[in-house]
């Protein structure tokens, strides 16, 4: 007998239909003797709809009645989902947060799960009931009601296997799988069998929306092998898990990140610390500064540039303004229209010529480079937005396979 | 400074607008310099789109998993409502029921306060914090979520009043208060300034809707003084509370229930348990039996009458059908449109007259009784739905002045 955890996200849930569906997929899975837990984020829409009722009332509400609202939308979701189980017949209980043991820190709406005591829990499973999990929830130190923020519910996914020591943790969302770009850009994107821990890392912090990062920080930790497959069609997904030297692949996928500006301070003084100034700055706004370059241009100036959020840009040119006021030749230079894309392979790092290979590609488009940043396991670039599409699609070409581009907007 | 507990109903917060008016009377009472505790239902229609949802998945969903379902209805009215109260500036914290220390016996659907525990409560304002609370729900001994049944919420807030000791219970809804008759049906139906515990629960019983009855029982139980009144209009509404001996008044008010039908057994044997036999077989399915009337017939056998909720007529006639079975002569009468009228005072016990009076209004208008029965403060008969608004109307201007009749219906 295995101890199986599933979680299904709010489209999985989001009609009484596709409840159903979610139910005879969980039926099946106790029916094959499993222990089986089952963590669930709120239908649909319905977080949305809440905060759109709370911003009626009050566009400025407290993070903790906002938790307080929000983390209905699970209650809904887990009763009406342990109704369909008991209408097929099988004995279940649906448990909130807190019921089924989630502790968090105490930040409203960004929680972090601290510990999950698992007792309640066991004492359901001991019965042979099927336990439905509310998840993106839990109880803070002062006895309220936290969320963890969008795609927590991965996480309390993740982290409950991780302290059932489950035998499977199965993601079930929209998607089969984790893909090696996003096939709704590329039409010849493949599924990937199995990818590692770091490489999905890099993946979610890239773009890829399958997986909450968090989740997969908390899996890698713990070692916990997860699956992301779909709740529409009963074919294996991918797996995530820790991957041996010998099977590392140069590539495992390409992402396209279009949610990036570009901004450039020039002819700042090239004195000691004033790289430093400028990034706690933008450090103290909450601004998220992704690549960094910084270039003597020989008078004893520099320029340095970065990338920022597209929706975190104006907050950072009125940071900028404020920064060279007192800085007599020093200009600002932005430019909203630009996408990163991202090759990410674990068996990089033991392969020379991969970015080599990825600039070529671009080169042979002649789409032009605007930045390169590196880690171990990935190569980004910085391109213009009108060329995201057609870069995305002839890097993939030149590591995956056919040349395809699916949406060519560049004119 | 005193403690005053406010309660509003699903209608005074069913919308943005509303839910906002609600936080002004809270912020009144709060600027008076009172601790303030307020006791909120669900949204309008929040409870029946919940049981649609529930009944489209599973129409016989387990009482658990929909009191899990229901009681989300609150924790979205609460939120809702402490959004507005900060957006007014002023310091509040919402609570669910199970926060607030409401423990409940383990009846899930139809659960009973067993104890607050008002801890959590009082440290909130203790901070000077409005303290909002989910009604209607509370927690079980095994840590699962229990609902108290439709109006549990007025329930909700007489019992905290009772453990706090509060100062005041005022219950808001979308009338002014009690009223010696249904204003909708009787046009001169006149508001009471106060009405005894008793009365009220005599009222409620007999389809007053004002208030739901084990709220009255628990205010009655521990004397606390409850004022019902409008959240619309800001006038001084009805006080329940306990009255002294001079103050008691013949009749305080007249009730029509319209959810009654009469069943009888005529001829069956005169001997001893057969009324026993019959009526626990009517209890153990579950059916509300109210006035019973027996009469010899002259010929060893008996007829027994009774009545029961219009809803449960048909069940009451499958019960009667297997218990004439092996009754040779006996025989099934039944009468679905009927209503029952009564008139209820506190001071009746002292006063004879008072049903001879209600009885020659009747025979003034020349409708006919079918049943009578009377308890120390009330005096109810039976008469033909068809007849039943006009005998509202005849006895109302009997007691309390001019005859009006407003729906006369009767052709």
């Amino acid at each position: 007998m295995s101890l199986i955890i599933q979680k299904f996200g709010g489209s999985s849930v989001a009609d009484s239909k596709r409840i159903l569906n979610v139910a005879n997929i969980i039926i099946k899975s106790y029916l094959e003797g499993n222990d089986t837990i089952v963590v669930v984020s709120a239908q649909g829409d319905t977080t949305d709809n809440f905060i759109n009722m709370a911003n009626e009332i009050n566009p400025r509400a407290s993070k903790r009645e906002t938790d307080m609202l929000l983390s209905a939308g699970e209650q809904i979701s887990i009763s009406l989902l342990a109704m369909a189980i008991e209408r097929l017949g099988y004995p279940v209980v649906s448990l909130l947060g807190w019921q089924a043991g989630f502790l968090t820190c105490a930040t409203y709406g960004s929680a972090r799960i601290e510990k999950i005591n698992p007792d309640r829990i066991k004492k359901e499973l001991d019965k042979k009931n099927i336990v439905i999990i509310a998840g993106f929830q839990g109880l803070n130190m002062y006895g309220d009601i936290t969320t963890m923020g969008r795609g927590g519910s991965d996480t309390s996914a993740v982290a409950l296997a991780a302290v059932m020591n489950a035998d499977k943790c199965k993601i079930f969302t929209d998607v089969e799988g984790v893909f090696t770009a996003d096939p709704r850009k590329v039409k010849n994107a493949k599924k990937l069998d199995v990818i590692s821990y770091d490489e999905m890392l890099e993946l979610s912090t890239l773009g890829a929306k399958v997986l909450n990062k968090r989740s997969v920080e908390v899996a890698k930790k713990h070692n916990v092998e997860v699956e992301v497959l779909s709740s529409m069609n009963d074919i294996p997904g991918t797996i995530i898990k820790e991957v041996t030297q010998k099977d590392k692949t140069p590539i495992c996928g390409i992402a396209a990140d279009e949610n990036v500006a570009r901004a450039s301070v020039i002819n700042v003084p090239d004195k000691p610390g004033i790289a430093f100034k400028l990034f706690s700055k933008l450090a103290g706004k909450g601004i998220n500064v992704d690549i960094i370059l910084q270039s003597e241009n020989g008078e004893n100036t520099k320029d340095i540039s970065f990338t920022v959020p597209k929706t975190e840009l104006e907050q950072t040119i009125e940071v900028l303004d404020k920064f060279i006021e007192p800085l007599e030749k020093a200009k600002i230079i932005y430019e909203k229209d630009v996408a990163k894309i991202s090759i990410v392979g674990t068996g990089m790092e033991n392969q020379v010529g991969i970015a080599s290979k990825m600039f070529e590609a671009l080169y042979e488009e002649r789409i032009n480079i605007q930045m390169i940043a590196t880690s171990e396991i990935r190569v980004s670039v910085i391109v213009s937005s009108d060329e995201a599409n057609r870069a995305l699609n002839t890097i993939h070409n030149k590591f995956f396979g056919t040349k395809d581009i699916l949406h060519n907007n560049e004119g």
